[in-house]
């Protein structure tokens, strides 16, 4: 072990989809040992044939028993249902459990009422790709991307400097924050983004039922807006029913200020109309300006 | 000339931005000379430099007077101003005019005002770039592209052929329709879209002011439902000012469904939000698809 950087003896990877198959990817150098844990039996041999994973089983106990690190990667009520359930039994004490759910209040509440010894943070890595799946892996698909951090009622300060050299060790970017916040904020950026990018393809839709030219003329703008319209449901709909409160908030909001947008366009009040657009045309500029500067 | 391709003795391109240097571009072997006509000296020097025009003037008479075929490159109300101007005087009896103004109804009837023996034919490709400006021209822009062509009372048969035929020497693939069909379809694929974004940005930024985390953890989901919100404004207010009617109908059926899956969120009915996400799921699966294989 590298003084300061990541080491397990044996990790356990429970999820074998993009996120947790690109993990165990990345994390091949830092562990002796490296379980996965899937219930498709073909999403397990394919891990096990791509090298990915040492060993592969579908049952829970087996797979995370003797880890010392164990990392959960499912959908957010998946992981809920893993954290509220039988695994505070099989885990060795002092073992580190990360999850890298969507959002995080709900998890990080049960992580706190695991037995004590087990050391629980909860995590969520801001990145991800069109495809999924084990065959969509990706070593480097932390690299530079922002890695929230959410400390629980069992992180222990060890246990966080832990989880901060593993998100070193994937190439990610450390945020720590509450699960509260956490959750406020990705609301804004990230799922109501995705209701709109919903909204939106339904309004094309209807506008094509009637003339299908809508669709033949749709070019790169509406091809942006309509992506995350294709998320993965299942993803989504958990997102969705964890941080329903966060969401309707953000919509709230949103509405006003397109409510804003309308009235000036209707009452063809140009000026103000233009400022507004053109205090969101800067703020976009700014953030990616930032953005781009730290790539 | 080649029997059926398009060929012009002297073509003018009025407004040398990003679109307009790169229809010079594409048609470079198509005319013996290009004039390029623009406003500011320093592009008409760089579209010179470049040679991408043969000669350069800023002066609209003396740039089109000897054309047969004269494009309008420039956002809507500036092309109004000059199809309402003074060009039909210096225009030559049957000279092939295309504009490629973002939307067409007014400017179509404004076309159908211009003297006996002028073509005119409305035009708009659906396509663009980023970057802008005479520097960022490309020959390759128009490629593949849909490019809408509306007939005004000046299209003869004649002219509507020849505007297939420069279609055609783009690259580009020709929709024909009526104005008032164009307009009614990119209200809802490309001006809703940019208002939602700008709108988007606007609530994000919102948030922003209350906790910068928000800046920090916005990933690839909100960079690229941000990225219309920076749209060239000068551009943006003429399309929103001469497609009001239009955008405001389709603001409000987006709405409708926004508050659909609103309603089902808060209410909980999981069943019937996910009927709806399922829905635009498919729906953008399907037109990706079909774009895919074209492509």
């Amino acid at each position: 072990m590298v003084a300061g950087g990541f080491a397990a003896r044996h990790l356990a990877v429970v999820g074998l989809g993009l996120m947790g198959g690109s993990l165990a990817l990345a994390l091949r150098g830092c562990a002796d040992t490296i379980t996965g844990v899937d219930k498709h039996p073909e999403t397990l041999h394919a891990a096990i044939q791509r090298g990915i994973v040492d060993e592969a089983t579908d049952d829970l106990k087996q797979g995370v028993e003797n880890a010392d690190v164990v990392i959960l990667s499912a959908p957010v009520r998946a992981i809920l249902q893993i954290v509220n359930g039988r695994i505070g039994a099989y885990l060795r004490s002092n073992t580190l459990l990360v999850d890298i759910g969507s959002t995080k209040e709900d998890i990080c509440t049960a992580m706190g009422r695991l037995p004590i010894g087990i050391q629980a943070i909860g995590g969520h890595p801001m990145t991800g790709k069109e495809s999924s799946g084990i065959d969509a892996s990706d070593g480097a698909l932390y690299h530079n991307r922002p890695f929230v951090l959410c400390a629980t009622r069992r992180t222990t300060p060890a246990a966080r400097l832990r989880a901060l050299e593993l998100v070193s060790a994937l190439g990610a970017v450390p945020f720590e924050m509450d699960a509260h916040r956490h959750d406020q904020a990705v609301a804004a950026i990230s799922h109501l983004p995705y209701l709109l990018s919903a909204a939106l393809v339904a309004t094309v839709d209807h506008e094509g039922e009637q003339d299908d030219a809508v669709w033949n003329l749709a070019a790169g703008g509406f091809r942006d807006m309509s992506r995350l319209a294709a998320s993965d449901l299942d993803m989504m709909k958990d997102i969705l029913t964890t941080n329903t409160q966060a969401v309707a908030t953000q919509l709230a909001r949103f509405r006003m200020h397109l409510a804003m947008l309308e009235s000036m366009l209707i009452s063809k009040d140009e000026a103000k109309l233009m400022e507004l657009l053109q205090g969101a045309r800067a703020a976009r500029m700014a953030w990616m300006h930032k953005r781009e500067g730290k790539a």
